[in-house]
């Protein structure tokens, strides 16, 4: 598959494991090697593996966590890196996200995550 | 200057027009030829650098943008691509930044900013 499709075909199935709940497929999501980050919605910085994919398994573990909607994604290609900012609608709030992806043994890997809330009035 | 270090120098580069309010430096810290994006604390994608230039020219020019003060940078390095992470304070609101600088002709630029609101409880 052409990196950029593939690198927006990453993207969506970051978004799958949400709406599944599913903390395994998660987990396969996120790079391996790198020392990965994630901003959640308010949060301040996680970094490395073990603190982010913990805060994921307490957000699919969550009953109250309102599904996730996505759209508009762009993507950003710089050798193996792949910048792609997109949409997300929780529970009817607007957010917006910037996803950085690295290529490991040829696949798209997520290795930061940073979403923030979309206050409108602009754009 | 090691590629580290001048990824972290050109994280703070990037922050020193906005206290300067200098419409020019901020001009020259964003990368030439690639598309950069900016996603301001609360707003949408800004795509392309005649629109991101033109709403930093309008926070520049605001007579009542507070300062800005940085601090907890961290950098990670991926071939021409580094994925800077700090923490910003606005007028006394905790904000965090994640700030994407591509290598041209050897120099840091900036090629994706978004910047949102850290509302506490965590971290």
């Amino acid at each position: 598959m052409e990196l950029e499709a593939a690198a927006l075909a990453a993207n969506e199935a970051f978004y799958a494991p949400f709406n599944q709940k599913d903390a395994a497929l998660m987990d396969a999501i996120w790079a391996d090697s790198a020392d990965v980050t994630c901003i959640h919605p308010g949060w301040n910085l996680l970094q490395g593996r073990d603190g982010v994919l913990e805060s994921w398994r307490n957000i699919l573990t969550n009953p109250a966590q309102p599904r996730i909607v996505t759209g508009g994604a762009k993507v950003s290609l710089h050798g193996s890196i792949a910048v792609v900012v997109c949409r997300e609608l929780v529970g009817g709030s607007p957010l917006i996200a910037t996803n950085v992806f690295v290529l490991e043994s040829e696949t798209w890997k997520l290795l930061h995550h940073h979403s923030g809330p979309v206050l409108g009035g602009n754009g």
